[in-house]
C-alpha cells in the first residue's frame, strides 16, 4: 500500500459494464444474495452477470479522510490493483483481492487479516459471498447452476441453508442481517429468519404464492423499475425489526415468455408483467419485530393516497424505531415522504411532492439527523429564467407539525446524490454536476451557513484520476471511498479490436480520447462516415445522460479506432442533469423532440464533416426505440440502422415507465398512438435495419420485435435479425461478444467506411 | 370448347406452389372443409393459404376417353384457361372457372350447367366450397378469419351448420357425405350427422377432447405424416356405413408454441407432437353404421400386431360392407395389408411386406376387383441386379385362403400409382417413370397378359404438353383429366423478377430452359458462379425427387435468369423413384451419404463451369438439414448457406419420420448423434449463414434453429435471420413473397455475382 500510487490499470469484461450497470445488484452492495433471482431469467446467466460484475471493480479506488478540520487534507489513499466487494466500515474495509483472498485492512493501524482464503472459493463454485455482521462466518451461494441452497462456511464447518422440512429448495434470496449472525432467507415467497447460524429457521410471513403473492422480494415491477433490487425489506439499525413489502400481483395479468433450447419438449413462464393501463400490483408494507414474540405491524399509508393506485418507491430506518417511507401515487404527480413509527404503523407526512407533469428522482433516501427533527433532500428549486434545478433542501421541524425549508444549494446544476450529513461539524457532503454536467464532483458545504458555496472536494485531485466520481461514506462520515469513473483511462486504439475476441486484460499505453460527442479520431476527415449512436448502447430513457465523462468501452469504439468511423452521442431535450426544463420538455409525447434534436444534430454534423450517404444509427431498449423513431422521421438520411430489445409500442410497455410519461391509456388522447413506431413508412426501404432481440427478453418483450417484423414484411421491407434464444434484456458474456463481433460488422459491412493504410497492416499483424 | 386447342398459359401464384403441394388439401380432393383446421395455424394464415392452393391448376387439363378398344384415341380434350376444384364424375366435370363460376359440364352431351354464381361468393367471404352430392346445396367456409361455421346455401336460402345447443361454435371439419344431401362434421373432437340438410344432428361418437381424443379427424402426426389429411374418416360408397380413425394422444408429450403477436398478452398453444423415441397416439378404427340403429363396431386389427406398437396408415373401403386396411409396426418394417368386415370387425390378412431397413409407400390404395378376389397394388421387385423397384403385383385369392401373386410390371423404373382397373376390358392404368424418373406417363396394361409390356398413352401426345403427368379416373375407368406439370410452360427470364412484386400473371413469350440439372444458362461461363440448391427449396425427405420435369418457378430462377447464377438440383442417393437401391442406400444413418454425393457433384461441376471461392447452397425442412451438414462435411467449400425451417436434431423431430431411418434413440447406438448437425465446426466462420424460420412451426420446431444458433453465438461463428413470428412451416403468401426477395437479395450479395450488360439495362428500365 503506498500513497497516490497508480497501479497498473486493468480493464476487463467492459464490454457488458453499462449494461451490468443496470443490474439490480451493484457492485458496491454486499447484502443480498438470491441465486436463481428469477427463474425464467436462466440460472448460467446470472451466474455469467455476476461474474461481470464482479471484474468491474477495477478502476482507481481511494480512501479520503475528511478530517474534522475542513482543509480536505487526504489521510489515506489506497490503490489497489484489482479488487470487488468493497464495503467501508468505519476504521476498515473488506474487500476481495486479485488473489481471489477477502481481506480485512484497518486504514488507521494498518493491519491485514485474510477473512476467507482463495482456496475456499476454488472448493466451492463460488458466485457471490457474503460476510457475516460479526465477521465469524460466510455465506456462499455456489453451485448457482445445479440450483443449489447457499451455503454457510467456517472453518471448513459447513451447513446448508434449507427451509424447514425441505430438502433441495432453491432460495429466492438469503442473506445475513445486521447484527451478530442474524440471517434471512426467502423461499417460496416467505420470509424465514434465524438469530444465529445454530439456531431454528423461523418463518415471519405465510402469504407467500409463486409469481402471485412477494413477502420481502419484489415482483418483476418493483425489481425492474421502482427498487431496482430484487430485495424488499430492510433492517433496522439494532436488527430487532425487519420491514417488508408485500407485493400481491394477484390482479396483474401474467406475460408468457416461451422457451426454446435446453429440453426435448422445453417449456415457458409466465410472470406478472402490468403493462400501460393494465392492473398494477397491490403493495402493503409491514414491520415484524424479530425480538420476544414476533408481531407484525402494518405501516398505514397518508390518507391522501388510501383510495388512490400508488407505489412504495423508497424506505429507510431512521432510527430504531421509525422508518422513513415515500409513496407515489399511479400518475407519479404526487408523492409524499411520511416517518412511520414501526411499532404502531401511523406514519406522518414530512414532506409532499407535486408536479403538473411528473415527478423524478423518487428514490432518493433523504438524510436524516440523528433526532429526526432534520433531514436533507433534493428537490427541484427555479433558477431565475432557467428552468428547476435538483438542489439540497433542509427540512426542520418546526412548532405545531409546521416544517420550515431552507434551500442549502443554488445554480444552474444538479446536485446528483446528498451522501451524508456530519452532524457534530455540521457538513453535508454530496455529488454534483457544479462545473459541468458530464462531471460528477464530490462536495462539501456547511449546512448552518445556509447558501454559502459549497466546495469541491475532488476538483483538486489530478485531473488524470478523472472527472466522474462515485464515493461512499463509511457510517461515521470520516470516511469516504471514492470511485473513479471518469475518462482518466486511456486505452491505445490498436488494442480496442482485441476485446471483442478473447483479451479480458487491456494495457494502459497510450492517451487516446474516444467516443466523446463531436470528438473527431479520423486520418482524413473527408474519407470517414459517420454512425451516430444514439444514446449509447445504453438502455438510457428520459432522465438519463449519454454524454459524460464516465468511461465506457465497447463495439463502436471498435469503428472509430480501427474503421474510422466517427461516433456521436448526444443528450437532447429529455435527458437528465441539465435541469427540469430540459428533461420535461418532451411532454406530451416520446419519440418527438428527442428524435428532433437527434437529426438537428446530424445536421450539424453533416454540414462539417460527415458523408452524408453513409450515416449509421443504433440503439438499445429505449435507445431503439429512439432510433426506429429517427427511421420513422426522417427521409433517407440513415442508411444502417440497429435496433436492440426496441420498444415499439408504448401500450405493451410496463405501467411504471409508460404511464409517467403518457399517462393511462385512453380512448380520449392519442398520445400512444401519436409515440408509437408503429406505422412505419415506406423509407425503410432503402435502408439497412439490423434488428437485435433475447427472446426471453423480460422487459422488453420480445412481442415489439414481432409486431415489428410482421408490419416490415407487410410492407416488403428489409430486415435482418440476430436473435439471442431463450436471453434476456441483459444478454449473456457470451451473447454480448457475438452481437458485439455482429454490430461492428454490421456497421462495417453497411457504411464501407474508408480503411486506413495503418488499420490494413494491423490487420495482417492479427 | 374446343379439341386440342391451348389456351393462354397462365401463371399465379406459383412462388408458393411447392409448398402448396404439400399441404393436406389438394386441389383435386374437393372433401373435407375444414375452416379452423388447427386454431394454432392462424386462421388468416389458412385463407391465404387456399387461396394459392386455388390458385394453383391453370396448367392444362385433358379429358381423354381412353374408350372400350385400346387405339388410345382421344375423344374429348377440354382446355379451360383456368379452373379450381376439379370433380371428374363419369360423364361430367365439376369445376370453378376463372370467372367465379362453379360449373357442371356435361362432356357427352356437351350441355353446361352453372352450378353457383359467382356472385355468390363474392357476398360471402367463402374460404372453401363443396357442392352436395345430388348437386342441390353447396356448403361454404366463410368468414373463416372470425371464425364462423360454414353454412348451407341454395338459392339464397342459408343455414348456418352449428352443433346443437352451442352457438358461435368453431367447426373442426365440415363436409357432405357421399349420398343424397348427407352431412358430417367435426366439433370438439367429436362427429356429428345430418341424413339431409333438413334433419336433426346426430352425434355420433362422445370421447373427443381437445388436443387428446381425436374422433374423424387426425392429430398433428397423423395429418402431417401419415394420412397427409385432416380427415380421419371414410364413407362406404352407398353412405351406410363411415369408418373413422379414434386417436388417442392422452400420453403424447406436448410441445409449446409461443405466441408473439396480435394481443397485448399473447398466449401461446400446445399441442401433442411425439418425438423421437416418446410415447405415440394409439390409434383405434371404428366403424358406425348410420342407417337404423346407430351401431358402431371397432375393426381388429392382426394378431401379430396386438401387442406391439402400430399405424394405420390406409383406410380404403372396397364394397358397402368391406374395408381394406394398410396397419404398420412402429418400427415400419412389418405392414399388414388386411380386409375388414365392417358389420362383425373381423379383419382378415391379405398381404404382408417385410424389410430390413424400412417399408415405403406404405400410403398407396389397393385397386380391388368388384368381387374383391383380386387387388392390384405396386411392391418392390428385384430387378437382376439392379435391385428393387416398385412394379406391380395382381394378388388373387386361391382357395384354402392363399393368394397367388403375378408381377404384371417389370423393369429397372418404377410405378408410381396405380389409378384404376377397368374390370370389362381387364385394363390397369398406372403412372410410371418408364424411360425416365424424371417423367411421369400414363399406361395401360392389360393384365391377363402378365408381363406385357405397358402402353403408354400420353407419351404421344405433343411434347409441348410435357412429359411429368398426374391423372384422376372417372368411376367407371371411362374417362380420365390428365393434368400436365411438366416443362411445357417456358417463361422468358425477364420476366421472372417481376413476380416477387406485384404480378400475378406471368405471359408464355420465348421458350427457356430453367432450373434442370446440369443445365448451364449464362452469357459468359467464366463470369458465373454456382448456387447449389440443395433438394430444390422443397421440403423433400428420403424417397423424394427434386430433378423431374415437373415444372417449377421459384425464387432461385430470379437467380438463374436476371443475375447469372447456375442453380443445380440434384438427386443422390437417398433420393425416390430410381429404385430401392439408391433409396435405401443412406441406411444407417442419414445425412453422411446425401451430403457426400452433392459434394462430389459440386466437385464436377467445380471443374467444369464455377468460379470455386463462390457456392452456395439452400434448402427447406430435410434440404436445410442437408445444406447444414454440407457445410459440417466441407471446409471453405461453401460461402454462402441458406437454411428454412432445418432440422437440426433428429431426437427432437417426430417419431415417425425420425424412426423410420434412425430407429428409436437408445443408449446403445450413436444413429441419433452421428446424424445431428450439431456440434458443428468452426468452418462456420468464414462463410455467410442465413437461417429462416417461422417461429409457431409446428412440423419443425423453431427449437432446432434455436439450439443452433446458441451453438454459433457459443462458437463465435456469424449468422442473420429472416424470422417469421408467428407462421408455421408453410408460410403465409406475404412472407413467402418477402423470403423470396430476401433470398434473392441474400444470394445476390453474398455471391457478388457478374452483372450482365443486358440485365443492367434492364434494371434501369424497371
Amino acid at each position: 500500500m503506498g500513497s497516490s500510487v497508480w497501479g497498473r490499470c486493468l480493464l476487463s469484461g467492459t464490454l457488458a459494464a453499462r449494461d451490468s450497470n443496470q443490474q439490480p445488484s451493484d457492485y458496491e452492495d454486499l447484502g443480498g444474495l438470491s441465486p436463481p433471482q428469477r427463474n425464467w431469467k436462466g440460472i448460467a446467466i446470472a451466474l455469467l452477470v455476476i461474474l461481470v460484475v464482479c471484474s468491474l471493480i477495477t478502476m482507481s479506488v481511494i480512501i479520503l479522510t475528511p478530517g474534522k478540520n475542513p482543509s480536505g487534507k487526504q489521510r489515506n489513499l489506497v490503490c489497489q490493483h484489482s479488487f470487488t466487494n468493497l464495503v467501508l466500515l468505519d476504521a476498515e474495509v473488506l474487500y476481495r483481492n486479485y488473489d481471489g483472498n477477502v481481506i480485512r485492512f484497518n486504514f488507521v493501524t494498518n493491519e491485514t487479516d485474510v477473512l476467507v482464503k482463495n482456496t475456499t472459493f476454488e472448493s466451492f463454485h463460488v458466485a457471490k459471498y457474503s460476510v457475516s455482521p460479526d465477521l465469524k462466518y460466510v455465506l456462499f451461494a455456489y453451485n448457482v447452476k445445479q440450483v443449489s441452497p447457499p451455503s454457510l462456511l467456517f472453518h471448513r464447518e459447513v451447513w446448508e441453508l434449507n427451509p424447514p422440512e425441505v430438502q433441495d429448495a432453491v432460495l429466492q434470496f438469503a442473506d445475513w442481517g445486521v447484527q451478530g449472525q442474524q440471517l434471512i432467507y426467502i423461499f417460496e415467497n416467505n420470509i424465514y429468519y434465524r438469530s444465529d447460524v445454530r439456531s431454528n429457521s423461523l418463518r415471519l410471513t405465510s402469504s407467500g404464492k409463486e409469481e402471485i403473492v412477494f413477502n420481502g422480494i419484489a415482483d418483476w415491477l418493483y425489481e425492474e423499475e421502482i427498487l431496482k433490487s430484487h430485495k424488499a425489506h430492510w433492517w433496522s439499525p439494532d436488527g430487532e425489526m425487519l420491514a417488508f413489502l408485500l407485493i400481491n400481483d394477484t390482479l396483474v395479468p401474467n406475460m408468457a415468455l416461451p422457451q426454446f433450447t435446453g429440453a426435448t419438449y422445453p417449456k415457458g413462464k409466465s410472470y406478472p408483467y402490468p403493462k400501460a393501463g393494465q392492473p398494477n400490483p397491490i403493495v402493503r408494507l409491514f414491520v415484524v419485530n424479530l425480538y420476544g414474540p414476533t408481531h407484525t405491524q402494518e405501516l398505514m399509508l397518508p390518507d391522501s393516497l388510501k383510495l388512490r393506485e400508488h407505489y412504495v418507491v423508497m424506505v429507510k430506518w431512521i432510527s430504531n424505531t421509525h422508518t422513513a417511507v415515500r409513496w407515489l401515487n399511479r400518475t407519479q404527480n404526487v408523492s409524499i415522504l411520511t416517518v412511520c413509527d414501526a411499532t404502531v404503523g401511523v406514519c406522518v407526512k414530512k414532506y409532499e411532492e407535486t408536479s403538473e407533469l411528473w415527478l423524478s428522482k423518487q428514490e432518493q433516501e433523504p438524510i436524516f439527523t440523528r433526532d429526526s427533527s432534520t433531514f436533507f433532500l433534493t428537490v427541484p428549486v427555479k433558477q431565475g429564467g432557467q428552468g428547476e434545478f435538483h438542489h439540497i433542501a433542509m427540512v426542520t421541524k418546526q412548532p405545531r407539525n409546521d416544517q420550515a425549508r431552507v434551500q442549502l444549494t443554488s445554480g444552474n446544476w444538479e446536485v446528483t446524490r446528498v451522501l451524508a450529513y456530519d452532524e457534530s461539524d455540521q457538513l453535508l457532503y454530496f455529488l454534483s454536476t457544479e462545473g459541468s454536467p458530464q462531471k460528477r464532483h464530490l462536495h462539501r458545504s456547511v449546512s448552518t451557513l445556509g447558501l454559502s458555496p459549497p466546495r469541491c472536494l475532488t476538483c483538486t485531485l489530478s485531473s488524470e484520476r478523472g472527472t466522474f466520481y462515485d464515493a461512499t461514506m463509511s457510517p461515521d462520515t470520516q470516511h469516504v471511498i471514492l470511485k473513479s469513473r471518469g475518462m482518466s483511462l486511456f486505452i491505445h486504439p490498436s488494442t480496442f479490436r482485441y476485446i471483442h475476441y478473447q483479451s479480458r486484460l487491456l494495457h494502459c499505453n497510450e492517451r487516446q480520447d474516444i467516443s466523446l460527442i463531436y470528438r473527431v479520431k479520423c486520418q482524413s476527415i473527408f474519407r470517414c462516415v459517420l454512425t451516430l449512436t444514439v444514446l449509447s448502447c445504453s438502455d438510457e430513457s428520459p432522465g438519463g445522460q449519454s454524454v459524460s465523462d464516465e468511461f465506457s468501452l465497447d463495439w463502436d469504439s471498435v469503428l472509430v479506432s480501427a474503421h474510422d468511423v466517427i461516433v456521436a452521442r448526444m443528450d437532447g431535450r429529455g435527458s437528465g442533469y441539465r435541469g427540469q426544463r430540459v428533461l420535461q420538455d418532451i411532454h406530451p409525447h416520446l419519440g418527438h423532440l428527442e428524435v428532433q434534436d437527434h437529426i438537428t444534430a446530424l445536421h450539424m454534423l453533416k454540414l462539417k464533416y460527415i458523408d452524408r450517404t453513409r450515416i449509421g444509427v443504433y440503439g438499445k431498449g429505449y435507445g431503439g426505440y429512439i432510433a426506429l423513431m429517427m427511421l420513422k422521421s426522417t427521409d433517407r438520411m440513415i442508411s444502417c440502422a440497429a435496433a436492440q430489445s426496441p420498444i415499439v409500442d408504448w401500450k405493451l410497455y410496463d405501467s411504471f415507465f409508460a404511464e409517467r410519461y403518457l399517462g393511462m391509456p385512453s380512448n380520449n388522447d392519442n398520445r400512444y398512438q401519436l409515440s408509437s413506431v408503429l406505422p412505419i413508412s415506406k423509407g425503410l426501404q432503402d435502408m439497412k435495419l439490423l434488428l437485435i432481440h433475447g427472446t426471453a427478453d423480460a422487459k422488453v418483450h420480445f412481442q415489439h420485435s414481432a409486431e415489428l417484423i410482421k408490419h416490415l414484411i407487410h410492407l416488403g421491407a428489409n430486415y435482418t435479425m440476430q436473435m439471442y434464444p431463450d436471453e434476456g434484456h441483459y444478454l449473456s458474456e457470451r451473447s454480448q461478444q457475438h452481437l458485439s463481433q455482429a454490430l461492428v460488422g454490421f456497421f462495417q459491412e453497411c457504411l464501407h467506411p474508408c480503411v486506413s493504410a495503418l488499420s490494413n497492416e494491423e490487420d495482417e499483424d492479427e
